[in-house]
């Protein structure tokens, strides 16, 4: 078999090297091209010298490689840029995998409210499969487009899912608490990432409903619920490079011991390789640093009806890169562990 | 005036050094000994070099000061050692402040279960006054003997207080998740404190109601509500020196918004110098950090009838030896700030 | 005695609220004004949160404040800012104490070649006495206008003064390898100080004689030895806050064994409270964080003439703000510590 | 060609997992088994949790395994323990790869004074080939036995190996500044290593001609130079898990400038896929970090004989277990880079 043409749009920020260096590995993957408007005609080591002489490429403007044939296009651009682009790739049934939240949420109200733009294609909307291969493993092996999912909502939707497609528990009384490294908060500096500013010290921000990812979680979530999911989301950075572990809070409806919900979720992902199920002792981020994989526990709080679960991924491998990659191995019928182990 | 003699009982660990340091600074106290059973006849500078030359003191063995006269005796051992020496101080009139655990809890039943050990002084449980000056500052001001809270606890209660007191939220629907710099897990070697283990790393211990402070918290929460609270609480390990940051979540009985609730905690801490109410921005520990400050933000969760609250403290200072020397301030009738800013 | 009144001019970066925060605790300093032009009419804490209900002040733009009376002004400005606002301020009286580059070095011709500005007053560069206290104390003690060290040149004159001025050592095989922690490269957003960048990573820059600081190094080493001092300074940023470690190779004249040169430094420095010697330990630069001590030890190497020296400040307090009030404490005939311990 | 049976003696420290991780990716390589002693009998995951259902093996003890036939063996072991146990392995034609200084130093003298035992198997020391590949490829290819270099050693050797193979520098002049993160202090905890003294800290450690690697290092650099080299070498600590950087200062015999030294580089190691020489940039850590490269600048210093060379490694990899990796390849004829890019 010939090897999958890659291309990837928008390479130089944290998902898009994180991206390029996981595709090097992998046995069925060739990327032919990267793109950058800012460095177009350098090579990637300008940016990240790690891949000199090693595996250098030569950046390219979108506009050379717009027409270049490619089997498979990621996305790696700030929301609202992929939008205007991918239409054209899915047209010539390339096909797509957006790391962006471009077509993530079903409702072009959303993005009115929460991208602050008029979304141009509602169409492809509905066509676009939400990437999260433990629970649409059968849609993303037929799709053309695929929404890759956001780092939070990746921990927990994980974390929820076996929980919600049971109904054991209660849909509206769901609260998150997502600690998050600070490569979340992407290349673009600011203050919150000065690193005086951000080693020793822990902060929580956009508070209780007022993140992004607020509204892509509960799509999803009231999806697997089959009824309205409502959360309260606190996410939070702390001083570390990757990684999110998500401490989530909620009510069962009869009373359930932990070996009933560890068999739960062992069953609801029987056979997913890249969750795994922590009987004994609680994730880590540094377990599931610079890999696929996602760590989860199930707590029931003795002397009341609440469970707590705690997830753990690398937010730029399964909560973005790495997840991308899973959904090209399902999407070209290849393994889906295939250059993520 | 004359300055106040304290005593430092246990003053190697990451409290007793603390507690002497900011004591140096104090206008109106002197310390007269630190012991160590391990250090005793060396200098401090032997375990703590930065004292050397400046502040440096020879320690003693307990043994050789139990007997000596002091105004105010500090107890920095571990818990269940306080316990056995702090009774006969007590009843010398000698001013007592146990930063352990020994004197926290009013239920004798709650050492055996919680701390493993029988107390030997129920009577003494009695007599201890809860050494939260916020809250319990006249009792404080009479006491002979203050149990000075827990760094959790501290973090927590002061952030609650206000809401359980206007019997605003609901008491049994408290779910707390707390993140703390690694200085909290003590000195004693270990693999979680050891650095390429921590460093990196976010994880969740003794999840739900494990946590030896869950008595304790529930204690005082308990008595502000004057009725049954009972708590969910999630502690976490960040990788950072100092600092609590606790995210608590909490159930309004009707509702209200940002500006009341901002009037309700601004009422309640009227003339308390060391507790900031945030009302634009939220706390981040980095703000507390070395002060003896607890910076509160709450959040009513729209749509809901959730509000967090955040809070943030310097787990050694407000969390421990700070909030030691304001109780110790109010004991002797001295301004509550004095030698804390 | 009344207050010294001191006017800060930029207050807003590093050394700006470092030098706000230690005059805040100063027993006869007052602070009366601080400048920013950004934030002018905006409260202090609106930058850093953490003074806010504690010690906030209003901020005024430098036309506000320019002609109002203060004792003492220190300048926080960037480097070729200062130059043009200090001689007014000479020439009224006030006692300056500039912390910027501006007036460090002799030689105008230096300025255009290190900082790319022509130095408008050339008589005010000699009239102004390097604030180095422990090699300059009477001058410093006469001076109206004072120029605060680098923070690099601070760790490695104060480590070779004693062995220069003995003429023990080789003045032109000097060779300076300095780790610097990252607020050293001040409050400005770049690549460099991004979290993600920083964290988990060493880098040297500028190897060899590339850093401004060279220059003056070298002029005040010269001045030291009385005849021409040539080094090789190589600087790296570590990831931490604060804190330089400077390790110095040295080649003797003559076999010096280690109690011979601690006894030379012990006796250069005899009286001088803010330099230790350390005849056991090796210096770390968490011993003297947050405290205007240098900390010293020498250690002559084995089957070979070099000897190494190893210096530790924290480049925010001995390496700017706490030498800039250790020299306002002398220019005003205070103790030298004031303030400071 | 069927897989290279390997075995891993003493797998759960640093080295072994590391070793462990890397060979799992290796297409050529199969690890038969892990041994333990303290752990023997339970699985890897029970220390290393991340490789739980993910590539987990169980541990055994060495009693166990001694007679299992594999075709290469690594040895993890603290010093001192795998000179027991190495000469029967190689005895039986086991290819040997020792990760410990055991069978690095050609002098049984030198291990007396260094490492405190009486080598017992002197004519294997003359056997042992010195496995640093980019020197000695030949001999490696041949060997039964390779020494593993000391993780200093690599970084420092390979910096200076063309300037003394060329002889254009000083043997006897020069000075090694070397910064490592903590993971080379291995996984036994200590008081240095434990987060809250190791955060916001750099330290110098037995500075001089006090440190272990300064013979083995000597003993390698005499070699290329062909007469006697003298160094002074100084270890620090800096708060990160993985890197070393060297800063090295040595002197030219004659000037030279930064292209020539580039070319001399450049030439040297030609062909040699894990050196990259920097012309532009100067190395950092993070650009090497979870990689086997090995990247070099040189700087000469203006107005100076002197040369500055600084080298970044990864401490685990290129320092440890890729090196030995990059080894076994030799050893076996497969391409040097096999499993490590």
């Amino acid at each position: 078999m010939s090897k999958i043409k890659v291309g990837i749009i928008g390479g130089t920020g944290y998902t898009g090297i994180e991206l390029y260096r996981w595709l090097q590995k992998h046995p069925q993957a060739e990327v032919v091209y990267v793109t950058s408007e800012s460095y177009s005609g350098k090579p990637l080591s300008t940016i990240y010298p790690e891949v000199a002489q090693r595996c250098d490429i030569q950046l390219k403007a979108f506009e050379e490689i717009k027409n270049q044939e490619v089997d498979a296009a990621f996305f790696c651009l700030p929301h609202g840029h992929a939008v205007n682009v991918v239409p054209e790739f899915v047209s010539r049934g390339v096909k797509v995998i957006d790391i962006s939240a471009d077509f993530r949420l079903n409702d072009t109200q959303s993005y009115k409210r929460w991208y602050g733009f008029e979304h141009p294609y509602p169409e492809l909307l509905q066509q676009a499969v939400y990437g999260l291969p433990e629970l649409n493993r059968e849609k993303i092996s037929q799709a053309t487009l695929v929404a890759n999912p956001g780092c939070y909502p990746t921990s927990v939707i994980l974390a929820l899912a076996p929980l919600l497609q049971k109904q054991v528990i209660k849909n509206t009384e769901i609260i998150i608490d997502s600690k998050s490294g600070l490569s979340g908060a992407g290349k673009k500096l600011s203050l919150t990432t000065h690193f005086v500013e951000a080693t020793e010290n822990v902060a929580a921000y956009n508070v209780g409903r007022l993140h992004r990812h607020v509204v892509e979680m509960e799509q999803e979530l009231t999806k697997l619920a089959q009824s309205d999911c409502k959360i309260v989301f606190s996410p939070h950075l702390v001083p570390m490079e990757r990684g999110i572990l998500s401490t989530i809070y909620v009510r069962l409806g009869t009373k359930m011991d932990k070996n009933t919900l560890n068999a739960v979720f062992t069953e609801y992902y029987a056979g997913k390789k890249f969750v795994r199920i922590c009987t004994t002792d609680l994730p880590k981020t540094r377990w599931v640093s610079n890999s696929n994989y996602c760590d989860i526990a199930i707590c029931p709080v003795p002397e009341t009806m609440w469970t707590v679960v705690v997830s753990a991924i690398d937010n730029l491998v399964k909560g973005a890169s790495g997840q991308a990659i899973q959904n090209m191995n399902i999407m070209f019928g290849l393994p889906e562990e295939m250059g993520l182990v």
